[in-house]
């Protein structure tokens, strides 16, 4: 049967994905898996191999964005096919020309989805999905860009909250931390004075969602920028209004300070 | 050991679970769920309790947001207790009221993430995450809102997508579907005269993402109102600026109309 299945890996380690995503690996005749778009932390190829009794053939960013994924392709027009991808596949757009370029070559593509990193760091935080605005992704300083700080700005206006993940590279063992991320934030403010991100703003810092031992911290960025959140990966929120709840949330997950009740009618 | 640890159930059926959440459930003292805040079309509770070897005790609303999840922080007080929940815990916020009462009895929370609908379904449509405004949910046309009107218009303005949610009342087995969904925007537009939904704007249909058989359709409102997604789950998308890699996206995955080429640049 011709045919690609994307499955998600969830997070952190081996024992992320679903148990739909083990069965399809164990049926295919051929797996293949990236682990560069997103960090696993905790992954062991050994015991995933194990579990799913599978040899995997790993790919680079360069088997699948230079080389378009020919190698994925060529097996999915033998057989059914399973290509392994941290989170849950499509949440990084890397895969969908992969997705298309199969469909036009007449295999069949499913998606088995997994935990992602957008819905766990939203859902670890406290704070209501539905009051978050568009997403942005923070460059490293080499590549340094105004849009994250446009996007917080944007949606202040509108008292939506920002989810702000940290650029990695997997391959140089490079990712970004809360630290250089409102680092970076901080400087733009220097330049545009909008009063966007202040030492004095209130932020949220999660390090390694899905793992036993996430780091959740609520504080202001003055405070933030000292605190040690451990290891990668880590993503950052600027929040717009909060809730009474969100408050309430915050303050017994994420330490946030007390007076934080204060700020919030 | 006092725990509650929230285990996301991901999408659809039994098999939706990560294996570090069926892990979980496996070592726990006592095992609840719920699967009311969210439709998991194929669950088999039977099958679930095979697969964890434990008896779960299936909660009500009434038992949760009346009663307060007296039984689950009682549980908690004796030993290490798993809640089960649909998709990923938190994406609903109905939970975040008991996962604070946890803490201030002194009980460790722990949250092990699951697929959730909102990843799923933006991944499964091609579309790219980062051009999503805020997500909204359409309720029953007793509680017309308007709402969800806004909030598209708005994210429309931005040139973002919006993700709309439909209202369920599991416990009625009722469940919104993207005709009655677009039906009311029509409403809302009869009344405002925006312009920000009509029946030639373009707009996509999700049905049972997750499931073996998810139905995808992108086309014109006066199309979607026709076409039948089967069952539910369902949930529709309203897209601000398409970039080209989406519109060959919804061609390829969504059998949109070859002639939404021309209307993007």
């Amino acid at each position: 049967m011709k045919e690609l299945v994307f499955v998600g890996l969830g997070l952190n380690d081996e024992n992320g994905i679903s148990l739909r995503g083990l069965e399809e690996t164990k049926a295919a005749d051929s797996a293949f898996m990236e682990i560069y778009t997103s960090l696993l932390p905790e992954f062991s190829l050994k015991n995933f191999e194990g579990l799913s009794g599978k040899k995997v053939h790993m790919l680079s960013r360069r088997d699948l964005e230079e080389e378009n994924g020919k190698v994925v392709l060529d097996a999915a027009e033998k057989g059914k096919t399973v290509l392994l991808v941290p989170g849950d596949p499509f949440v990084a757009t890397t895969h969908v020309a992969l997705r298309i370029e199969a469909e036009k070559r007449g295999v069949r593509t499913r998606i088995v989805h997994g935990a992602s990193v957008i819905s766990a760091v939203i859902g670890l935080s406290g704070l209501h999905n539905y009051k978050f605005g568009k997403t942005v992704t923070i460059p490293f300083p080499e590549n340094l860009s105004e849009t994250p700080y446009n996007v917080i700005s944007q949606n202040k206006k509108m008292g939506l909250h920002t989810l702000c993940l940290l650029d990695l590279k997997t391959d140089e063992q490079r990712f970004l931390g809360i630290r250089e991320g409102l680092e970076q934030l901080l400087a733009v403010e220097r330049k545009k004075r909008e009063k966007v991100i202040m030492l004095d703003t209130f932020a949220v810092g999660v390090a390694r969602v899905g793992s036993a031992n996430p780091s959740l911290k609520a504080d202001i960025v003055e405070k933030l920028l000292k605190h040690d959140f451990g290891g990668p990966p880590q993503s950052l929120i600027l929040p717009g209004e909060l809730h009474f709840m969100e408050v309430e949330a915050l303050i017994s997950f994420a330490g946030a300070p007390e007076k934080l009740r204060s700020v919030v009618r």
